[in-house]
């Protein structure tokens, strides 16, 4: 007998499970496990930047906000939307990120986003496209 | 005898033709048409600005833009990714617009985004999520 094929509802469950794994490895700061989360090809795409295209440039990036003694993220993932096949999913949320800015100072800037997951061969969800900006600093978004 | 399933590629193509009608009525400034290639229940995720949820809302938001007479946007979408079972998928791409900033003056931002797009029950594909942010003013992506 076949097994059965998962439903919205478990894809949807992965999904959450593995972003809360992820929030906990960059809260660790450890970065080769929060890279783990992003697929080989993956995107991101930061405010004011480059696209950052694959896994060298990723780790590249989190080894950089890494390196920032005041740096740190929190978010909070909102809407989790998956294909009918269980192979694609997109979720809305928002973020907070602290950092010394470029004139020594700390900001913390709010922002929004959405990230872009794919199931792996091995049934594992990586972010395939992860891209954010900023909220307004009175916005209750 | 049922009737073939699009293929991936089939697909992909008619997101790429929407998206070039989807440009063309915003170029022409048709603001119902070019808000008919959102889905109701849309979210349009703008750079510094709070979530547009919906089609009330993304009418406003286009009215306002196109209220600009200095207003201009143009785009170029690179990859389309389509779910395996043809429901859903996504785009990037890099965008320019021109429009007259809070202080009187015209600017033009270039950007970099995604959009998430969904098959409606008629077939038709319509975009769910749309999110963009800067490019750095001297970069190449």
């Amino acid at each position: 007998m076949a097994a059965m094929k998962p439903t919205a509802t478990q894809h949807e469950a992965a999904i959450r499970e593995t972003d809360k794994l992820w929030l906990e490895a960059v809260t660790k700061r450890d970065a080769e496990r929060a890279i783990s989360f992003w697929s080989d090809d993956a995107l991101v795409l930061p405010p004011d930047a480059p696209v950052i295209a694959g896994k060298e440039a990723i780790r590249s990036f989190v080894g950089g906000a890494f390196s920032d003694p005041n740096f740190s993220i929190r978010w909070v993932t909102d809407e989790v939307h998956v294909s009918a096949n269980g192979d694609m999913a997109y979720a809305t949320g928002t973020n907070q990120v602290t950092a010394t800015g470029p004139n020594g100072k700390v900001f913390t800037q709010r922002g929004k986003g959405i990230t872009v997951w794919k199931k792996q061969a091995d049934g594992a969800w990586k972010c395939v496209v992860d891209i954010w900006n900023s909220l307004p600093p009175d916005s209750q978004a």
